[in-house]
C-alpha cells in the first residue's frame, strides 16, 4: 500500500535553494515586491522533468504568496495526473487547469499567474481581443515562439490574445486553450479584468518573460496616458 | 491585589512569531512599506480568542509603525474592557473606539487602519457616500458579508462606504457603526480626506483583504485617470 | 594641545543604534528606498543635547547616503562652532548652513533636506510662493507651530513657504531665514526646482514630519493629475 | 601554454566587497530594485586599473542581473582586448562593443546600461535627437564634461543625445561613438526606446550619474503628464 499522500514531505523539503519547492517561495516573495500576488492572488507552478520523474509542483489556494512555505506544496505526478503529496486543510491553487494547460500543450517549464494591475488596465484599454505593442527594445526577451528558436526582433510588433474572464478561474480552461491554438507562438495569454497567464520552457524562462511582459505592459500604460498608441509603426510615434 | 498593568510583560514577550505582540510589529513593517503608516498614522489592533481569554492587542499612539516593538503593546481583557497591560509613557492608539467597534459589532479577529493615499484619492473621486467598482478579478478576495459564507463574484459590484472626516479620529464611532449597520455586509469603510478600515475574521482575512481593497482602490484610480469608470457595467467598458 | 580633530572616532563609534552617528546612517539608508537623497543629494544633520555637551552631527557632502558609514561623520561643537571631528578627504554637507538654521532659529533636534520629486513637483505648480493643501488627515501630524503645543487639525490648511533656489546650495541661508521669520509656524521650506527642508524638536519628529509632508506633497500633486485642487474648501471638492 | 581562460577563478573571487565582480553583483541587484534591469536586460562594467594591471569585468549575456555571482563574471585585459576569464556555457553581454566605447573614448571607470522606462518614455516624448532638462537643483551632480573639471550649474540646461535603436545592440556602437563625437561633454547617451548609457570616472561616479539622470528622466516625463516643459526657461514655467 502507498504511503498516505499527506505525509510525502520529502518530495518538497530540500537545502537545495533551486529545489522546486523552495523556488515557488522564494519566487512569490519577489512576486509580492512587483505587487503581482496581492491578498491571495496569482501564483506559479513549476514542472520538474528528469531521467527519474515528471512531476508538477503546485502552490495551495487561498494562502498568501509571500508567506508561502515549502510544506504547502502540492506535488502531482505528471504522467498519471495523480497527486504524490497533498497538505492536509489545504486545497491545490485554482489555477491548476490552467497551468496544466501550458504544460500539455506547450511543453512549458513553468507557469506564472499575476493579477498586476498593468496588465488589467492593457485589458481594459484594449478593445478587441490582442493587445498589441512594437518598436520596443524588451521585446527581444520574448521568444519567437512554440517550436521556434531565437527571440522576437525590434521591429516586430508582439501580439497578445485576451480572453474574456469568467465566474470560476477554472472555467477559463477552454478559452485560454483555444487562445493556445489560434495563437501558437504566444508565451502569455492576458485574461480581461482579472490578469495573465505567462509560461516558458524552464522557470527562469518563464520569470524573465513575465518581468518583459510587465515591463511592457507597464510602459504601454504609460504611453497611453501622455497620449502615445502602443502599436503604431515605429515614424509615426516620432513625428507625431 | 493584582500586579500594576505597566509590568504584565509576559503579555507580550514571546518566541512565537505569530503571537499578537509581534505579528502586530512585523504587519506594521509591511505595512510600513506599501505607504498605509507614513509619520505615525494608520495601525492594527488584534483579538486574540481561546478558552482561557479574549484580549485585544493594540498599538500606540504616536508612534513610528514601522519600529513598534512588542513591549510597546497595549492588552485589554475584551469581556471587561480592562486594559491588562498599559506601557508607560504611551497611550493607546486613537483609533482604539473604532477598532472595538468592528470587534463588537462584527466579531472581528483584526482591524487595519491605513492612511493609503488611494484610498483617500477614490473619497476624493466620489461625491456620494458609496465608492464602487465592478468586474475586477480581485473583488473575489473579498467576502459576501458578515455571518455569511463564501465571497463576492467576479460579475458582482464592490460597494464601500464612505463617512466624513472629522476633527478628531475618537468622534468617527458613531458614523463608523451607523455605516457598519446600514452596509451590514461591508468589510471596511471609507473615510473621505482621511483613509480606510478594513476587518476579518482572522488576523490574515483582515491583511489580505486590505491588500486587495488597496488594489482596487489603487485600480480604481488609475482607472479614472485613464477616462474609464470603475463602476461602469462590464460591458460598456470595453465598448465604450 | 588639543587631538587632532582628524581623529576623535570616539565621537562616532558606538553600539548604540540610536547614537547619532549610526542614526543618520540607517535613516539615510531609508531615505534612499523613499527617493529622497538620489545620487548624492538630501540628507540629515542631528543634534545631540545632553548635561554634558550639546553637538551637531553632519553628514559629508558628495557621498552616496545610503552607504554612510558612522566613521563618516563630521562633529561639531554647536556652542563654539568649531568641528571636534573632520573625517580626512571629506567635506562638510553644502546644506550645514541651513541645518544651521534650523538649530539656532528654532531650537531643532535634527533637519533633513531631501530632493524628492514630488516637493519639486508641488513647486513647479504653485505660481506663487507659498504651496497648500487643506482638509487631509495626515495634516494632523505637522505641529502648530514653533513655541506651540499640539499640532495642526483636519479643517486646517498647511502653507508651506517656497524659496527661490541659488546656484550654491549655502546662498539659500539668508532667504530661508527670511522665510523662517515670515512663517514662525512653519516646520519646513520647500526650495523651488530643489526639494525641502524639514525641521523638527527631536530626529523622531523631523523624520515623521517630513514623511508626513511627502504624503502630502505626493498626495497634492495626484490631485492635480485629477483635476482637483489640493487647497480647495473641503465642500467644494466634494461638491465639484 | 597559458591556463585555460575558463579557470582563472582568482581574477573573479575575493573576500573584498568592493572588488569589481563583487560590486557588479551588487550593484546589479541594487538596478533591479530600480526596475533598470527587468527580464535579463541592462548591466554594468567597471575598468580596474592600477599598476600592476588594466583590467575590464564584464556580466554575461542574458542571465538575470539580480541573480549574478562573481564566478558569472568575464575579465579581459584592457590593453591586448583579450578575455583572461570566460565562463563555461556563458557568453559576454551584448552591450559590450558600447561599454568598450565609453572605456576607450572617454576614459571612463565603469559604464551602466539600463532599460528604465522613465528613459524610453523621454526618448518616446522628444521628436528631435536631443533630449532636453533646465532649472533643477539634481542637474549639479552631472560633470561639465570630459576632461573638464567640475559640475553643471543650477541654471544650465542638461543635453543628451538620443540615438535610434537598431536591430542587434552591438549595431548601436558607429552611432554611439558619432554621439560622443558630436557631443564630447555628455555623460549618456539615450538609445531611441530602448533605454541608456550612463559613464562615469569611476565606479561610484557612474553609478551616481546614472541615479541623477534617472530622477531627471522620471521627473521630466512627470512634468509633461503635469503640462510642463522641462526644458523651459525657468522664468516662464513660473509664470505660465
Amino acid at each position: 500500500m502507498a504511503a498516505p499522500v499527506e505525509n510525502n514531505d520529502q518530495l518538497v523539503l530540500s537545502e537545495d535553494p533551486n529545489h522546486p519547492a523552495n523556488l515557488i517561495c522564494s519566487l512569490c516573495r519577489n512576486f509580492y515586491t512587483h505587487g503581482w500576488v496581492t491578498g491571495t492572488g496569482g501564483g506559479i507552478s513549476i514542472r520538474e522533468r528528469c531521467d527519474a520523474h515528471d512531476r508538477i509542483f503546485i502552490a495551495p489556494s487561498g494562502v498568501q504568496k509571500e508567506r508561502l512555505q515549502p510544506d504547502n506544496m502540492f506535488v502531482m505526478d505528471f504522467p498519471t495526473k495523480s497527486y504524490l503529496r497533498k497538505p492536509l486543510n489545504l486545497k491545490p491553487s485554482a489555477c491548476t487547469p490552467l497551468f496544466m494547460a501550458a504544460f500539455e500543450k506547450r511543453g512549458a517549464g513553468a507557469c506564472i499567474h499575476t493579477h498586476s494591475q498593468a496588465a488589467v488596465l492593457c485589458t481594459l484599454l484594449t478593445k478587441g481581443r490582442v493587445w498589441r505593442i512594437g518598436g520596443i527594445e524588451q521585446i527581444k526577451a520574448i521568444p519567437k515562439g512554440y517550436g521556434q528558436e531565437g527571440y522576437m526582433g525590434f521591429f516586430d510588433t508582439l501580439e497578445i490574445p485576451i480572453i474574456e474572464n469568467t465566474a470560476h478561474e477554472e472555467d477559463l480552461k477552454d478559452s485560454l486553450e483555444a487562445a493556445m491554438e489560434e495563437f501558437p507562438n504566444t508565451c502569455a495569454i492576458l485574461v480581461r479584468r482579472h490578469g495573465v497567464y505567462v509560461w516558458g520552457d524552464t522557470v527562469w524562462k518563464a520569470k524573465t518573460q513575465c518581468e518583459s511582459l510587465d515591463y511592457l505592459f507597464e510602459l504601454g500604460v504609460k504611453m497611453v496616458q501622455l497620449g502615445l498608441d502602443p502599436a503604431a509603426p515605429i515614424a509615426a510615434v516620432e513625428e507625431d
